[in-house]
């Protein structure tokens, strides 16, 4: 497997990188960004990688230009990936019919349903080929990966730590979309990702997932903002994903609110430094 | 003079506003960006203000998406304002036939030349009309205003201050295009704003400003990237600003070159904080 590099720019004394690359998972050319700190950069040695999930509508471009992370990625010292949301440009019937479902909407799950069914598979790309792309490439630790993400891409960071016991070994989310069986995104997504079988969207679900959870001790650090207007309109739910990890012994979970913050990128640049703290001293 | 609130989230403890206004002296609708530090907001203070112009195709958005300043602006209590590069929406033949003049390109002067004159009037906007209205509705010090910029901006910043001895207590510029008369960018805009009177031209080229300058004495903070290809082609000449400079006892400079870095806002991402430092220091 190999990469194409599309653009580097230095950038608090690393390099935030483009790459491009086929995804036979996937079927398609897909695009991801990598920030490549100044340590591995200047003293040639390995380091963490940390794993980065957009939400609905986003490309690999938006976290990069709008959270300001790499300034703290450079300091920690850990390189940090972010994949795009969905596969591109297939051209099935309806892709790019709304912002929730398709196109930057593959909620980071592995389709059933036809067409979706041959293409998005963002689940498997996200935990495998992608892993298996930046440890066959670049300079990381492979047992050093952490993980994280925002709304819809802060419940594919959950789904893809629970349904993988061992593979990361830091989960954090800001305003996940914690319950998405429960919720209109979700059920949107799922009903047209995985069809009617309510028993298979819970494989999907986090809190379904939390519920059963019985693989090693895992601590998931749930972020979220109280001027949320997507936590006000009942897409979020963290109170059922908290709820669910308290009950299972295998879990643990920091929570923190944000008094006055929204869903946006203003609030992630905000607290970004704290999450990659948080995942960095897990990580080294 | 009154605003309309367009936006504002909460970010770093401050909040990032937008607003709109209509401007006399250009004639159309303008928005702007303005963030407000928690000081202000908490402790009911006033504060200085720090004034930042965008580079050639920036709207008012890019700066405060891109360049992650809320983070020093809320630490060092400035409040920090930021118009669009240009009026809009003004509907003058050729406004939009190209990024380097006309809409997104107003080069922060006062045009002579019709179609032009009657709007593109950025100079009077920024140094006057703008300030006036902050002044009148945010709780600034108006004794206390900073101002800096890129590339078209940063030129913008060093002409403000130099053709208004006194206004400005600071002033830096990353990447300004230091002497438009001499390049490509600034002879076409000022032939087109200006018409063909290259001694008029001059009244508006930060290098021959700093020669004649005899006003207070200034300091100029000059940054530049090294790997900046518009550096590489001979848009940006620093050298000549530089050199202006060091002929006039009335002006200082310093200035920082950083390796590696190019004419993005990667770049002035890096070292935002830096300058914003520096303003804080010469404004409190």
């Amino acid at each position: 497997m190999s990469v194409k590099l599309i653009s580097s720019n230095k950038c608090f004394e690393g390099e935030q990188r483009i790459y491009s690359h086929f995804s036979n998972v996937l079927g398609c050319e897909m695009k991801f960004g990598l920030f490549m700190p100044p340590a591995v950069l200047e003293d040639n040695i390995t380091c963490p990688v940390l794993y980065y999930l957009s939400g609905l509508t986003c490309t690999h471009e938006n976290f990069i230009h709008k959270s300001g992370m790499q300034q703290y990625a450079s300091k920690y010292g850990l390189i940090v990936v972010n994949p795009d949301t969905s596969p591109r440009n297939l051209n099935i019937p309806g892709e790019d019919d709304s912002y929730d479902f398709g196109t930057g909407a593959g909620f980071y799950i592995n389709a059933k349903k036809e067409p979706w069914a041959k293409n998005y598979q963002m689940f498997s790309y996200v935990t495998d080929e992608l892993v298996q792309l930046i440890n066959q490439n670049f300079p990381v630790v492979p047992t050093k990966k952490g993980i994280f993400g925002h709304s819809m891409g802060g419940h594919g960071a959950l789904i893809c730590a629970l349904k993988n016991p061992g593979l990361y070994q830091s989960i954090s989310a800001f305003a996940p979309i914690a319950n998405p069986v429960e919720c209109p995104w979700g059920q949107k997504a799922f009903k047209g990702y995985l069809g009617d079988d309510q028993e298979l969207w819970k494989e999907w679900d986090a809190t379904y997932l939390a519920t059963k959870y019985s693989g090693n001790p895992l601590e998931l650090f749930i972020d979220q903002g109280c001027d949320d207007n997507f936590l006000k309109e009942k897409q979020l739910l963290p109170e059922n994903l908290l709820q669910a990890a308290a009950c299972n012994d295998h879990l643990q979970t920091i929570y923190k609110e944000r008094v006055g913050y929204d869903h946006s990128y203003y609030y992630i640049a905000s607290y970004v430094g704290e999450h990659i703290a948080y995942h960095a001293k897990l990580l080294n």
